[in-house]
């Protein structure tokens, strides 16, 4: 069994990754640990939990260290910031890190500082993390010490363009035109667990709204992930706005894309289902077929569809998944399940929660 | 035109006065005061006003009370205990006073300070307050100084009760037993506007919940309705509970009676169609219609349905309303309008928003 | 592994059970029927289901019962007055059959032929069959030919009472007084997956309203639990009414019951705790602790908590289940396990989702 | 008073337009058709109408042209096709028509023909029917005996977009370039009130999707729209996505734009708000303040935000509005207030309903 720590449990990442674990066959979670709880068993905050896990929040000070040590992964369900402060000392330790957090998804300090207004603790350890899309760094997950889980918008676009960029590579030639356009639309579980006026049922129940209009930090995360995945000359101007839906889980991205001619000749539905053929949580639907969020539900599946309209040079990718599965704890325990060797779909077949 | 001011309309049933009172032909809103906003406009928090209202937030300070008794009437939209710290200057004044708290629901200080964990510090004042239904109190109401605008449950439950009391007490016949069970159930934003984990999206939406289990508030309050409407020697037993629902407004109070033999000779379909048959904002709905709360969804009326099952005993009252318009703001108005000498419905007449 | 059909699984009790029996280790899914999908994979109506069942609706017409016969349980997921045409020819092949509708519910012809408006088709074989709550029929339930799988409400009022009226037999003193009010709120799912104007997202979000005001078929079958479980001379007068609640999957029952004196004196959380104290998918919370329904959203867990009132002497009873999993799917598997010696709990351990 | 007529008052529209023009001072609503509701009073399906009017649907056959002759103004809430088939009659009658539904909305036939698959049936009225964008049309809809009223999405588009078109058109100079992408979200009353499974509530909440994917009627009519707008030699090239909300009212169009070199020097705040000055019911929100579709429930009021990344050569258009209001039934009303020589405003000063 290994053994696993989540750091900071209390918000929705954290009691997904208990519900998630406390289900996988060869994981066992031994160490949880909060300030704020210490001492309260995790099923009296979330009585959910009641009957499936008895763990207890801990808070063992300046031992908190020796006793994630003991482990063999410790997750981070925290604040951007306190990851990068402890793992060091844990790889060092030989126990692996997986940060739900943003401390190891900028690869760029500037862009980490810029977006996160605050230095980075380990630099050194940064150049070495992985980003942990298994879909694409498979490989190196396998040997990977530190992971930085993606963001859950980055996962939705990168995945949502990784056939068309690799196409696009391989081709040598440019498909789609510079510009794209990402629309998407999150529950409001992906604000996290938080009192605040804005997220009160009143104030988001029955209603609309954008954010993030002044610049998301996702945007350069996703910026990275395309820049990594072109190997050619091609550039690309990505522009990113975010939307607050009032449902509990769920992402929807809607990536607009103008097609060049040489774009419009090429059958993008056969492209993509070769492109994740082999993946077993990335499901590209059937010709004319649309994804809804609740079909991820609760589930660590991504749904894309591709809709091509060869006489208005249009490409549009749709793409679903569950902003707290695949856009976060079941992404992390996938990419555990990389780094430890074990076959990725372990703990992550439950199918999806409808209606 | 009547000069009215706000005291504290930060909250849900602030901005509902300001937005009833902006369409209100004989009254004008000259002072809006709350602390922690001052300097703002109105519709700068709540730009659903903007274009309807440009009053400004503001803190007087000493010079509050001066601007205050320089209106007609203040309505006090803040927390308990506020509204009895200026009651007194105000009505010396010669200004009318509606408190949409409960500092002047209650007429027994015992029981007020039990509830409400707080001395009262006008206890003569309290004497000479009138509890604000109209359909109840209306010529106690014409000349108040001070009124106690009802809690939004005890209005639906003391006007669901009303034309039985009132049956029984006139033939002088135990109509019904004893015991009286009200089942009630609110949408969240009776919880007024606050941050609150418990409030937040992701906590309430899909999910349902009793809450003041052990003792609310409104169960007193009810027992003094219920109390001051027996003239005869019959008591009852009132037993309440709320409910969360996940919606914005609406309140749903379910009344279950068990008849006496007495009762179940009573046509109470026709004794509440006659009891209410005066009444502007009290709608007893047909035989075999029963209501849901959208049907009055921000408007000031009250809908009630009967249902009498004789072989079984059974008397079920269903009373619902907004319990931010008729359980609230809207109440108040129709209060202010009955103190002031005014048709009672000016400015309560709009429809309700369906769907 | 056991061989199982599902008749009729395009409604949400269908998909829950191909859902459920997909994870379940002992049970393979061999046969899905639907006349008006005959053709069609399950996955192409229920995307979620995409990569978790490839199995096929298919309508054998004149075959189908041949077809069922070699099966080893059947499942009906089908209106009223299916099964108990095809119970008879099944149970002769030696084929267990779980009714999830009403045909196996109530024991009493006539109360079965007044409430569903047809005549019983095999009133021999209704003397036979189990009513399926396994808490109660636990040791009947292992020799079965049919089950009739318990309505939703009834689930929750039964087992609600059911430490109740069994302390009340023990001590054969009456602890209780005879009337009980059930008052029922369920999710806009228990109405099942049908075009209606009445379930239309516009017609039933940010609204509540109460239904079955005449009469709703789950009384005489609570009427029937309870009569079961008395074995003294204490009759009870069942007050019932369910309403609709703006929330997918989720029952709430508040039971209200008043006190004698005797009753007063019982510890009624400890009575509920050592009732339950080996059931696995009975939850008594601890004392002050109250549900939501969340807490067991797509689960089979039931969780009920009790508030005791000395001195107003009420006794309130709370439960909360997830109306398509032990209020319909989750518990026909739960028979279905009892009926094949299996641990209970196969393929039922997941956790509730939430948030 | 101005005699109504409102022809097929059942759905969201009909309703809507019921509760607006009760509230008229100059309108009497005197006539309402349906046929499958003939002699029913409207409150009976809609409640929320008690109080409010007493009006009778009625269905007068043969003589239903007579009766609608004699109004001053009929409204149609009908699908397509049925007001173009009544239109002539009436207007040689003398008698103004506004069609809610698409008859008189494109005017180029072929593209009437090709998106509604039906003839029209009076291409000759068509000729000369006014679409009803009264921020467009204003001086011809003083003269029109015919309006068209737009489409929810179009009105949105095309509003949001004017400003831009025309200042290009000033300017003689491309602002933006070609491709203008409109992913626009709707809630779910936009559908209308029908019995439809995927409107259920059970599959609609806690779902977010894209729909008309293939091609939406409103394409067309944005690019008609645009069209007329463009006096210049520039054209643009439309993409419109539209996305289904789990809301029950509100329409949110963001339009993405990439400006030109000389557009990143136009001071679009600025711009718009100088477009929209005169406009009672056009907000321009303040710099740095951006829309949610609650601001403007119930009522009449579109609102904008626009934000200007001159770095990254973007321009975000957001605009929120009321589908069932400005995007229907009060922009209908609008409509007539200006073809009746009227205050363009009466009846429709409502303020929004928040929460």
């Amino acid at each position: 069994m290994i053994s696993a720590a989540i750091v900071g449990g209390t918000g929705y990442t954290g009691v997904e990754l208990i519900r998630l674990l406390s289900a996988h066959p060869e994981v066992s979670i031994d160490l949880l640990t909060s300030r704020s709880e210490a001492g309260t068993r995790a099923d009296e905050i979330f009585p959910s939990l009641r009957g499936i896990s008895d763990i207890v929040f801990s808070d063992l000070g300046d031992e908190t260290l020796d006793a994630l040590q003991k482990c063999d992964v410790v997750f981070f369900a925290t604040p951007h910031g306190v990851a990068m402060k402890q793992a060091e000392a844990l790889t060092q330790a030989g126990v692996k890190v997986v940060d739900l957090a943003a401390d190891f998804r900028l690869q760029s300090l500037i862009d980490f500082e810029t977006w996160y207004q605050q230095p980075h603790s380990c630099p050194e350890l940064l150049k070495s993390a992985v980003y942990g899309l298994p879909e694409i760094n498979r490989e190196k997950l396998a040997d990977a010490l530190v992971v930085g889980n993606p963001g859950c918008y980055p996962t939705t676009a990168i995945l949502g363009l990784k056939p068309i960029i690799e196409l696009q590579n391989k081709q040598d030639t440019r498909l789609i035109e510079p510009r794209i356009v990402i629309d998407a639309k999150s529950g409001v579980s992906g604000a996290g667990r938080q009192a605040s006026l804005a997220l009160n049922y009143a104030e988001t129940t029955d209603n609309f709204k954008a954010y993030g209009i002044k610049g998301h930090r996702h945007l350069p995360e996703i910026e990275q992930g395309i820049e990594q995945l072109l190997s050619s000359q091609f550039k690309h101007k990505i522009r990113f706005l975010p939307h607050l839906v009032p449902m509990i889980r769920g992402m929807f991205s809607t990536i607009h894309l103008e097609l060049t001619t040489e774009g419009c000749a090429v059958d993008w539905q056969q492209a993509f289902e070769t492109s994740y053929a082999e993946e077993a949580f990335i499901d590209v639907l059937p010709a004319g077929v649309y994804p809804d969020t609740r079909s991820v539900r609760a589930s660590n599946r991504l749904r894309i569809a591709v809709h091509q309209d060869a006489t208005r040079g249009e490409l549009t990718v749709m793409v679903v998944q569950d902003n707290l599965v695949k856009g976060a704890a079941g992404q992390a325990i996938q990419n555990m399940n990389v780094m430890f060797g074990l076959d990725e779909t372990l703990g992550l077949n439950a199918a999806p929660i409808v209606p």
